[in-house]
C-alpha cells in the first residue's frame, strides 16, 4: 500500500478511539480516520475541559459533524468498544501527554484494546513494562516515536548507505520557533548509524574552528550535525554522505501534519495483527 | 567493507588485466589497481596505435612506472596470466568498444580469466550469448553498467520508496557537452521504478503546457524526467518523491571518475567468488 | 525597512479599505492591516453575499473582533473614507477580479483614495487608461502582479547574474493542483532576462530529445523552463546560472501567503508619496 | 561582457607578465592569457628552480608552447615590458606569496606596470602604503582577493537582500582537506552583511544546545556560519534567508579553478584604465 492508497484499503470497519482528540496531532487523526473506508471513529477522548462535548469532527474542522463528542471518560469508552463483539478488535491512537500515557496504555491492553502511541516520552522502563503487559495479554501495541513514512525511508536509506560511506554529516533546519538543537529526529539518525560500530569521517588533516562551532555538533561515532534555524523554514532533514569523486544527499521536508497520517492509518491496521508491543514505524513498513 | 577500505583488504594478490588500458576510465583503474594491495596489475591492453609500447603507470599519471607496457596482444596476454597456476584466477576489467568487448569476454572465458565489463553497448542476445557460456564454463562474469556505488544505492531507495509514494519525478542535471536527453542513468532510474508494475503520478487537475515541453519529458509508468544541460555542472540526479505534506528527496552528484573505483574494486574482488554471469553492481552490493 | 520591521513602522494611521476582504489574500491582509501600528482598517468589502455583515477580523481567524463588517457598497464606502479629513489619504487594497478591478481601480481614483491593486488580468490598455487617469488626478496607483519581496530580490538578482552569464536554466516546482505549466512567474522571469537582448544557452553540441521534453520548454531567447508537480510541493523557483567551473543558484521558496504581507503593507505606505501609477513592486523596493 | 565573452573581446594587445606562472593559479591564468585575443604573455616569472627555462605554455599543459621560458627574474622583465613602447602599458598578475607580494607590487609601479594582485595576505598597512604609492604614481592596481565573478554575485545579491531579511544563516561546504572552519570567503559575506549595521536573527525562543556547536558559528551581528566537510565535495556556499512563509537562498557552487579566469582576465582589463589603488573585483564589475 503506498502513502496514497493507505488511505483507501477496504476491510472490516476497524472501530477507533482517539486519545488527545482536541490536541493538534488529535484534530488531525479524527479527520483522517473519519475518510479511511475502512475505520470508524467510536471514541473521542481529552482532557482539555474546554472542548468537553463538542463535536470531534467540527473541532477539526469538518464540514459535517462526526456525532462523536469529546469526553475526558477513559474507561468507560474503552468498556464501550470493547463490547462490541461484532466488530474487529478496537485501536486507541495516544497523542496525549507523557505523564498520563503509560496508565492509558495500560488501561487500554486490560480491555483488549489495541494501543498505538504517538505520545513521546516513555522511559526504557515503561516500554519494557508495557512490552512485558502486551506480551501476557497477547495483545498487539504499537510504539511510534515518528509517524513519518517518509523520514523512516530516509533514516533505512542512510543505514544502509553507511555501510559503504565512512563520511557523513546532517544538516536539519527548522523554523525558528524551535527552542533545542539539534532535533530529536536527527539525533536519532545520527544514533542509527552510529549503531553499525564504525566511526564516521576520521580525519585526514587537523581541523581548526576560526569561528567555535563552526564545525557543528559532534554526535555519536564522529556525526556531526548542524541545525539552521529561521522563520519560513518548516522541518527539513538532510544527510549528506562523501566519497571521492561523489556526494549522496537523502533530503526529507515536511510542510504539514498530514504527512503523518499515512503512518498512523497504517499502524491502526497493523497492531491488530500483532500480539506483542513492536516499537518503531520502520518495523511494520 | 566502505568505499574508502575497499582499497585496503588484504588478501592473496588477484592478478588483473585492464583492457582498454589507455582511456580515460582506464587509466583512472590502473591507478586504482596498482594502489590496492591484494591485486597485481599484470597486463595492460589498448588498441590505439599511439600507445603502443608505453608503462601504464606513467601513461596514467603515476610519479612511478609499473613495469607494465601497453600492448594490443589480448589472447597471448590471456594465455601468460592463466598460466600463473601459483596466483589465483586472473582477472580482466574491460572499458573498450561495443564492437570489440564480445569476443573480448569469449576470449577470456575460455582462458579461465573472470571478466568484469565497464563497455556498454551489448544487445540482450549477446549477453545471453556470453551468460551461457560462463554458466558452461562455471566461470564468474560481471557486466556493470553503472560502477557508481552511491548512484546504485540511490536507485535502490528509490525503489524502496517507490513503494510508499505514487508520485516521483527525476531532474538530472549534466555539462552542456552532453547531447542526448534524458541521461542514461536516469532513464534506468525510471524503469527500475516502472517494474514494481503500477502507473505513477495520477493527475488530479487536467495539465496544461501553455510552452510545450514544460512538464518534461514522459518516461515510463507515468515518471517525468527533466534535463539541464548548464556548462559548470557535472554530472548530478535527483529523484523527488511527493505525499501531502512531504517530500523526499535522493540525489547523487558525481565530480570525478574517482569514484567509480570503489565499485570497480568491489567488482574485480567479488567476480572470482562467482561461477556465472551477474548483470548490476545492485547485485553485488 | 525589512519584511519584519515593515509592521512595526510607526506614523499617522493610514486609513485602508480592503476590497475582496472575505477572499484567501483579502484575510489575510485583514490581519496585517489590523496588526500593523500605523494603519487603520476602515472598510471591508466584498461581493460575496454569504459574508455580508460579518465582521473582517472574526472572519480572517483572529480571536477579537475589529468591529469592521463585510459590505458589498463600494462607493458609499470610498465616499465615507475620503470624508475622513483629519487622517493621512486613504488606501484601498484590491483583490477582487479581473472583471472589476478596473472600475474598482477608477472609482477609487475618482475620490482620491489611493488603489493598491493585487488582482491580475488588467489589459496592457486598461493598465494605459488608469496611467492616464491617476496621472490627470495627481493620485498615487500601485499595479503588483506579485507582492512576494523574496521573489523580486530573486528576479533582481537575477537580472544582475545575466549579464555576467550566457548560460541559464530555470526549474519551477508547485503542488500538483496547479494545472499550467510554466507558471506565471518562472515565465515573467524568463522575460525579464530576455530584455537584456542577448540569446542565452549557445549550443556547443547539437542536442537530442530521446524522449520528448526532456529538455524542458523554450521561453524567451534560448532559456529553458522546467516544472515540477508533485503533493508536497508549495511553489519554489530555482534559477540556475552556469559557466565554466562554477554554478551560480537563486531559489525562493514559498510556504504560506503571510510571505506577502511585507509586500502588501510596503506598498500600503508608498502609495501615499506616488502621484502617478506605478507597475511592480521593485519600482518601490 | 559575460563570462564566455570576456575571452574573446578584442582590443590593442596588452602585454602581460604573470608572476607565480607554475603554481596552480599560474598555470591556469597562463592558458587564460593565451586563448585571450587581445592579450600577449610576455613574461613568465616563478621562483621555483625546479620550472626555471621550461615553456610556460608546456608547462600549462597547452599542446603547443609559448615560447615564453620561466625565469625567477622580475626586474628586468619589469623593464623589458616597460620599454615596449608601441604596446599599451603592461600589466602584471601576482599568484606568489604573502612574504613577496608587497615588494613585488611595489617594483611593478615603479616600472609603470599596472598590477592584479590574487595573492592574498597583505595587510591593511601594507595596503594602504600601496595604494599612496598608486596614487602618486597615477598607476592602476587591483587587489582582488576572490576572482570568482559568481561569488561577487552572490555576495551582491546578499546584501541587497538583507535589507529586507532580518534572518540569514550560512552553510558553506568543502572537501575534508580543508583544515580551517569557516571558509575566509564565508566570514568575508558575514561581514559584508554586517556592514549594514544591523543585528540579524533576534530569538523568540531561548536556544538550547543538546550537543554544542549545534547551531554552528556566531559570526558579526548575529549570523551564523556552518561548516560541513566531507570528500567529494568542492567549494560551495549558500547564504539563506528566512521570513514568515519564505525562503531565498543564494548557492555559489565552484568545480574547477577555470571559474576564476573570467574575473581575472576582467581585471587585466580593467586596471590600465585605472589611476589608482582598487580593493575588490565587486568595484570593477
Amino acid at each position: 500500500m503506498t502513502i496514497d492508497h493507505l488511505v483507501m484499503t477496504n476491510q472490516a470497519l476497524i472501530p477507533v478511539i482517539i486519545n488527545g482528540a482536541a490536541g493538534k496531532m488529535g484534530r488531525e487523526v479524527v479527520k483522517a480516520v473519519a475518510q479511511a473506508p475502512d475505520l470508524t471513529l467510536m471514541g473521542a477522548i481529552d482532557r482539555n475541559p474546554e472542548h468537553q462535548g463538542k463535536d470531534a469532527g467540527e473541532l477539526a474542522g469538518l464540514t459535517e459533524p462526526l456525532e462523536v463528542p469529546i469526553t475526558d471518560q477513559l474507561e468507560p469508552m474503552l468498556g464501550y468498544v470493547a463490547g462490541e463483539r461484532q466488530l474487529p478488535p478496537g485501536v486507541i491512537i495516544d497523542f496525549t501527554h507523557p505523564d498520563s500515557v503509560y496508565d492509558n496504555v495500560r488501561s487500554a491492553i486490560a480491555y483488549g484494546i489495541r494501543p498505538v502511541v504517538g505520545t513521546t516520552g516513555l522511559s526504557p522502563e515503561q516500554i519494557q513494562n508495557l512490552a512485558d503487559f502486551a506480551e501476557k495479554a497477547s495483545t498487539g501495541c504499537l510504539i511510534i516515536p515518528n509517524f513519518s513514512i517518509g523520514m523512516v525511508l530516509l533514516q533505512q536509506a542512510a543505514i544502509t548507505a553507511s555501510q559503504y560511506f565512512d563520511h557523513v554529516e546532517i544538516i536539519e533546519l527548522h523554523h525558528n520557533q524551535k527552542a533545542d538543537a539539534p532535533s530529536g529526529t536527527a539525533i536519532q539518525t545520527a544514533q542509527l548509524l552510529a549503531e553499525l560500530g564504525k566511526t564516521f569521517n576520521p580525519a585526514i588533516v587537523e581541523e581548526t574552528e576560526k569561528i567555535p562551532g563552526a564545525r557543528g555538533s559532534l554526535a555519536d561515532e564522529g556525526i556531526r550535525i548542524h541545525s539552521v534555524r529561521l522563520p519560513g523554514l518548516i522541518a527539513h532533514q538532510e544527510v549528506i554522505f562523501g566519497a571521492a569523486g561523489q556526494i549522496y544527499t537523502l533530503r526529507h521536508d515536511t510542510s504539514d501534519r498530514a504527512c503523518y497520517m499515512p503512518g498512523v492509518l497504517l499502524a491502526i491496521r497493523k497492531v491488530s495483527q500483532l500480539k506483542s508491543l513492536v516499537y518503531g514505524l520502520e518495523k511494520i513498513l
